[in-house]
């Protein structure tokens, strides 16, 4: 595997249930990092596992995690364990005629790997751009940057983004043929993240006006 | 530990970073697994964590997961592996003057355990009920039953609630005092789970009324 194959899939990413369901490619990866606001990154500690959700950003083909530099999680990560970070997207609630057959509609992601550490203040800074970019197109540049005891107090995690795979169900339920005959409902529950009129700080000082990015604020897809 | 147990914290589950933020009450961790749509559970396989997610329901003191009975996940956790199962729900992104003090405003549950397979066929159903109505309450009465052949292609497992944390992130950002005085707009922009309009299954009998329960959809905070 390298950063440059055309596929991401290994025997330990190869979607086993219901395999029709499985992508490797890296656009429909990349589309579901990019969408989604946090992921889930699994990792183990004395043969426990741990799955703690953060915030994300996709450097091309690598994956950038942030925390504190004192946080238990980044520090067992950064000596190289191994990782899983897994991103999910619900799209809908199945409701289909038979128990059995309910279901979700949903787009993830699954990758595993080892971090390395950011430690060249650059591009921690680069990486703290894309972190607050990821979850705010925009907001960067408004921003107070980070001071250099900042940077020092964030640990930046850089996972390659080479073994993988995506799962994605859409569409209908799927009932069992003689079950289309009975009298229940079935269909789709659309379901997706939704942003409230945004709320300003109770300290923020008059006369600032809302950015347009807040104003307006949408996931790639919707832009 | 153990389940009468007014607090579910363990030194491993002990919230480290940002403590004040921790919760350990039942009725903290028992609102947002009941809320939440979908949970991440992590396992251990050869050394290497996988995070998957996946549909719970909650029946007392304990969680509920399903799946195919040949599902990989579920048979190695069925063996009584150590798990972790994390629910997440993202309420709000916290836009603060400095990059270094963005976040987000969240509710999480940790719960680590051990899970036990439940085999009596009654107590599978009633499972399947608590998995179904926990989707969408008031699903089960319409629903086709489980048969027992669909009984038996499902899998179900049991994790006592017993050893647990719950992490909570509400309000404005924190910004440095001297960053107040700057010319940045700081606040929140609400994020929340919204349910659109249902689509029928093409392939749903003509006469057939759309249930209360599918238009008027919401979870159980909402009811």
């Amino acid at each position: 595997m390298n950063e440059n194959a055309n596929t991401l899939a290994s025997e330990r990413t190869k979607v086993r249930r219901r395999a029709e369901r499985g992508r490797y490619d890296r656009a429909t990866v990349n589309a579901i990092l990019d969408e989604a606001l946090i992921c889930h990154v699994g990792f183990v500690s004395d043969s426990q596992p741990f799955v703690i959700p953060t915030i994300h950003a996709r450097d091309g083909a690598r994956l950038l995690l942030h925390g504190a530099a004192a946080s238990r999680m980044l520090g067992a990560a950064a000596q190289g364990i191994p990782l899983c970070v897994t991103v999910t997207l619900l799209d809908g609630l199945v409701l289909a005629r038979s128990a059995f057959h309910h279901s979700m509609n949903y787009r993830s992601v699954v990758i595993l790997g080892r971090a390395t550490e950011i430690n060249w203040p650059e591009e921690k800074m680069e990486a703290m751009r894309l972190l607050v970019e990821h979850v705010a197109a925009g907001r960067w540049k408004d921003s107070r940057l980070p001071t250099d005891e900042e940077l020092s107090a964030t640990r930046i995690l850089s996972i390659p983004i080479t073994e993988a795979s995506a799962k994605v169900r859409t569409g209908p339920p799927i009932d069992d043929e003689a079950d289309h005959a009975l009298n229940i409902w079935a269909g789709e529950i659309p379901v997706a993240e939704t942003f409230g009129a945004p709320v300003p700080d109770p300290l923020l000082r008059t006369g600032i006006a809302m950015p347009d990015y807040v104003r307006d604020y949408r996931r790639p897809s919707n832009r």
